[in-house]
This record gives structure tokens, sequence and C-alpha cells, in this order.
């Protein structure tokens, strides 16, 4: 027998479609085509003078490993940070990770072993999916609709799903890819199916503050069923600065902490330098956040504006984050952009969106939408919905003579 | 039935006893004792100017995610740093990560589903036995002994090891606790296995250059199972910038790369900055490493004519690296380490080591062991062996009479 195989859990991890794209945006690109890329939240706000200021302070010196529960400057500063949000935590309660991407995977290796299951909300970030197939655990997911603005079901129809290898519920709040906000009441729900069933909640609110109307704030600060909650955080969006890989893992369940400290000193350390930057900002974080999300709700105005004026596409007024999710009247997106890519162009110019296929687990869902993240300014991104409209008219018009 | 427990996996993770002697650290220093550290491989040696003049050269500007496989720059930089190892790489050969760490984890994931098994050498860097635990893979060591020079057994040995289950074998090489370099004979030996039993080979050459005889290189070299290999590399070491975490993960098999960069876009990138500031050192790597490299010679010097003043003490001549592992005539070396730090000074001094039993997966082996990293300067050295020598006969004095 050959043994020479690569993993089952690896050849479960579905590759993101924007690895496909690529080559094709490349190629319009050659031929002079400009492409506006509306299709990852890699935003194009610059971080804020603060960080740069704070690097240029670290001295040209020995670049050791931080420590593995994160410099402590640093992790003192997410504690200030937190209580902005009316959080009290010791720094034992926060470890930094490399990225939103690396709590995640801690908090999913921490409460789960191979064969459990987690219930996840479908639109689904897709970082998750990938997780999931590493840590052989299975994603359950409850799919919510465009149609009702991915309104949550009732408690019963949640508690369907839960099984006795059910381990935790994972939200995502403000949520990538539907830009929507739990409500009270949802989130009672959650607590309630949390307490009964006794169960995690992961929640992952790397985009606290980006929210369009009322004050951000954290599941954190519901003290019913604390001990059961890890918060995945990161400084990525916030402060616009995702290439510095810094996040955190916050609970006030001590064994949840000991046990992904235990991860982290397998790793040995997040980036040393990016901790030393992002402490001006963690100390003070409103006004950056309130300058950025001012920026992002003019630019949801001018996208949802955009879309408003294309015949048979749906969508909903995304409440927080910088995503949306709209159904369009094509069969199939991923075609779509396809042809956007290779057989449209209008004044030179054309658009790149994600197929949402990628965000759902249960097969064939989502093959009418797309996500949009509005990563570019107001002017570009109401160009970029003339360009969809035009783009969907030429498609559609040239399937019905094909 | 309450579920809200710490998975099985994270409970296998062994904590670093690093941890638990801190505590007993900060205490000698709040009494005013400085502690010596040759625990850690946290060298003492600044980085290149080289990194930090790339890193300024970075404007102000978005600090975006990196390509998931690596910043186009960077990664041609490791591909022209491998051609001073005699290896001709393409980029998609290379693939950078947060630290060797990452790369260690990537392959084993990459390698092994839940219930394989790793044929490993111990003692063992120890985030290896970590990352096994969170893989749910089992480590099997084949044990070498310090009163050989840590010597490979023979094929035959190592052979009956090997079961349907094992996918691989681990190699460290230089060596990491013991400073060893595999002989060529060694290397042949492991590579009639793999062919063999159909085994992939992971060399970890963190520690490439460090080596006080001959030409440093690279397991990837030889041919023969070429497709077999995954190289896992690291910045850290070799240019003595742990905290930027760079390393990078290299295989000559295409699908072991597909897997790996499914991985690699999961967790979307490597640190921004940090890829920018390697470009020069790997585009011109050999400048600096030689100059480290002679520096950590004397260190070994200084370590070993340190060590054979201590009676009862048995050691031996490192090749590479900057650890070695010495045997102390105590019977648990943690009960040692503890008295130096709690009830020993000398001139207001004592030392912190490693008790090498964290790196044996063998229940009860390497308890009169310890590690030894060369990463302060050999005056302090000189200073520390003399500090271990006083120490030990004074426990061990303490020890008869009690």
């Amino acid at each position: 027998m050959n043994k020479l195989r690569i993993s089952q859990r690896v050849s479960q991890v579905i590759h993101s479609p924007i690895r496909k794209f690529l080559p094709l945006v490349l190629k319009a690109e050659a031929k002079g085509i400009e492409v506006l890329k509306i299709n990852v939240g890699d935003p194009d706000i610059e971080p804020s003078p603060k960080f740069w200021q704070a690097l240029k302070k670290f001295p040209p010196q020995n670049l050791g490993y931080a420590p593995s529960p994160g410099i402590a400057e640093h992790t003192r500063a997410w504690q200030k940070y937190y209580t902005h949000f009316g959080l009290k935590l010791k720094p034992e309660n926060i470890i930094p990770t490399v990225g939103c991407a690396e709590a995640m995977l801690f908090s999913l290796l921490v409460t789960t072993d191979p064969g459990d299951e987690i219930i996840v909300f479908e639109p689904l970030y897709s970082s998750y999916k990938g997780f999931a197939a590493v840590c052989n655990i299975k994603l359950v997911p409850i799919t919510l609709r465009v149609d009702s603005g991915f309104a949550l079901p009732n408690e019963q129809t949640i508690a369907k799903k839960i099984t006795s290898r059910t381990k935790a519920i994972v939200v995502v709040n403000p949520n990538n890819p539907t830009g929507t906000i739990l409500t009270s009441r949802e989130i009672t729900r959650l607590i309630n199916l949390a307490v009964k069933h006794h169960l995690f909640i992961i929640t992952d609110e790397t985009y606290r503050e980006i929210i369009f109307k009322g004050r951000p704030g954290s599941l954190l600060q519901i003290t019913r069923a604390r001990q059961q909650m890890i918060l995945v955080d990161s400084a990525s969006k916030r402060f616009s600065c995702p290439g510095a890989r810094i996040g955190c893992l916050v609970s006030y369940n001590p064994a949840i902490m000991a046990a992904a400290l235990k991860l982290a000193m397998v790793r040995l350390s997040a980036p040393t330098l990016e901790q030393y930057g992002l402490i001006p900002l963690l100390n003070n974080p409103r006004a950056f956040t309130r300058t950025i999300t001012r920026e992002y709700k003019k630019r949801r105005g001018a996208v949802i504006k955009g879309l408003r004026q294309i015949p048979g596409v749906t969508c909903y007024q995304p409440q927080g984050a910088f995503y949306l999710i709209a159904k369009l009247p094509v069969k199939n997106t991923e075609d779509f952009i396809t042809f956007l890519l290779t057989s449209f162009q209008d004044k030179k110019q054309t658009i790149l969106v994600t197929p949402a296929e990628d965000f759902y687990i249960t097969e064939g869902l989502g093959r009418n939408e797309i996500r949009i993240a509005y990563v570019l300014d107001t002017k570009k991104l109401t160009r970029a919905m003339i360009l969809l409209k035009k783009g969907l008219a030429e498609y559609q018009t040239r399937r019905q003579s094909s």
C-alpha cells in the first residue's frame, strides 16, 4: 500500500474560489482592464499614524520571541480596550493571537475532539469551514435566508440540530458575510440554548465597532453564561491593519484560558513588532474606529443605492461590518463572475465579487448569491454597482440568445 | 451530562516546565539575584541592520493581508536563499509561514489523519509533542542516548517501529535539543526506510547554517526521495529574529504544496512587514550567518570547557545549533533547578537551564539531564558553568546531609 497520500482532513478543505479567479483577474488586467475588487475584506483604509509611530519607537535591538501570553504591555492594552465595552478582564483572561484566525483555531481545538459537532449559521465566514476540517469536527448549519434579512429561527428549530456530540455554537457578530447584527432576542435565544444544552458559545467580534446604529458591545457583557463563552477578536478590521496579524482570544473561564495558553506556548508567540504597534490604538480605540465606521456607513449607502437600481436583485440593509450578500437573477454566480472577468468590460473596467456558495455548508445553497465587500471609496463603489448592473444585463442578453 | 469540558486533545498537551520556573525566577530576581538564563533558544544577538532598513522602506500605507502563498518578492527571496544550498525551487514550492511552528503544524496536518503515527527521535524539540496532540496523532519515539552522542540506531531497529499507520519520519537537523548533525550514513538509512515503507520525511532545518564544521546543506539536496520530503524552515535563528515569526514550508511534491496552500489560505497570511524586512537577508544570507556561527562556536567552546570541569557530568561536543544535553549526577534535574532558583546563589547570581524530561516522550527518560541553550556571550557562559558547578556541589552536599 502506498501511504504517500495527502491526509483526509486536508483533502476536505475546500479551495477558496478567490484563487480560481486570480488568473482571470491577471489576464483582464494584462488587457488593460481595471478590475474593481470588492471580493475580499481587505480594507483600502490606511492604519492610524499612531501604529507606525509606535513601531518606530521600537529600537533596533533584539527581536526575540514575545511571551506566549503576549507582551505584557500589549495584553494590558487589550484589557484597557475592553473597558470601553464594560468588560473588566484580567490579563490572564486575554491571549493575543496571530490574527482572529488563530483565535478561531484555538477555540475549536479547546472545545472539541474529532467527531464533535458545532452549530453554525450559514452563510458563514469560510475560514470556519477550513478550520473545522483541520480539527476533524462537523459543522452543523442552520440556514438563514437573505429574504428574511438572515434572521435566526426560533429556539426549537435550533435545538433540533443539537446532538450528544454538539459542543458549541459559533456566532460572528457583526456578521461576515451578511453584515447583520444579532438582536437582543436572538442573543437571549442562543444563551438559553447554551445554558440548557451545556454548550460553549464562540463569539467572533472582529467587526465590533463597525456598526451603523447604536453602541458597539460584546456578548461577554452578558453575565449569565459568561463561563461558557469564548470571544475571538482581531485588530485587523477595526484598526485597518490585517497584515499585522494580531487578534486575541478572551474568556472568563480559567479552564479555557489554561488550555488556550498551552496552545499558545506550543506555537511560541504572536509577532513582536505589531504587538508594540497596536498598543496606542488599543489604549484609545474610539477615535479611529468612529472615523472608519462613518466611512463604511457612507459606502454601505452607495452600494445599497446602486443595488436597488438593478432589476431582479434581492438585498437588504446591512447593519454592520462591511459586507452584504445579494441575490442575483442568475443561476450560477461563479459563471457570471467568470463572464465579468473574461467577456465583459465597460470603459475598460469590470468588477470582482465573491460567489456566495463558498459561505454555505449545505450543498447547492448560495449559487445565485454574491458577497460584496465595500472596501473601496464611495465613488468607486458607485461605479462598481453600475458595472454590476451593466454586466448583469449583458450576461442575461447573451444567455437568452445562446 | 455536562459537556463543558476542555477537549481531550488539548488536555494531552503538556505544559512546558519553563512556565513552572517563571515565578521562581521572578522571586529570585526580586531578591536581587541575577539569573543567567540559558534555558530557551531566544538568542541575545541582534538581527542585521538590513532587516530594520528594509522595514523602514515600507511606507506608511495600507497594511493589508499578504498573499497566502507569501508576498511575491519575499517568496522569491527564499527561492534565491535556497540556491546557496544547491536547491533549484520554483516559488510554488515554497510557502512562507508564521515561524517554523506553523510549517510544522501544516506538515503534520498534510501527512496525517487522527490515529496515524510518526517516527521521531527523542530527545525531541517539544513543540512537536504539542502539535501531535493537537493533530490527534501518535509520536513513536526512537530513543537516542547522550553516552553515544545521540547516534541513530541501525535500519532494522528503526523499521521495527513502523506500522501500517506510520506516515512520516521527523528529523530536526541540526538538532534541537542535542546539537547533533545527521551523518550521511544516517541520512541514507532514513531515506532507505522512507522509500521502502512509503513514508514522508519531514526535515526541520531551522539551524541549517549554525554548524561548526563543513558546509551547511539540506536533505532536499538528495534527489532520491525528494517527492517524499517536506522541509520546514525558519528565519528565526539564522537571522536572529524569532520575534519576526517568519518561517517556510518547502516541497518538490505538488500535491503537498497544493494541500499546504489550502491551509495557508484558511489562516490568510503570515505577517506583512516582516516578510519585507527579511528580503535583503534572504537574498544575501551568508554574511550574517557566518558571523553568528563563529560566535556560537566560541560559545560552544566555553560551555564544553566549563562542563568538563564538573565531576560526574556527561556531555559531548555538539556540532551545530546552539544547544546541548548534559547528564548530571542528580536524580531529578527539575528538583535541582528548583534548588538553583530558590536556595542557591553565588555572588548574587544563579542560572536557569531546562530539565530535559520535557524533550522525551518515553515516560521517565531524561530526568537526570538538562538542556543548555548557549544564548549568552562567552563571558557569561563561562560564569554560568561555574555557577552550575558550584550549584551542583552545594546541592549534593545538602542532599547527603538531609
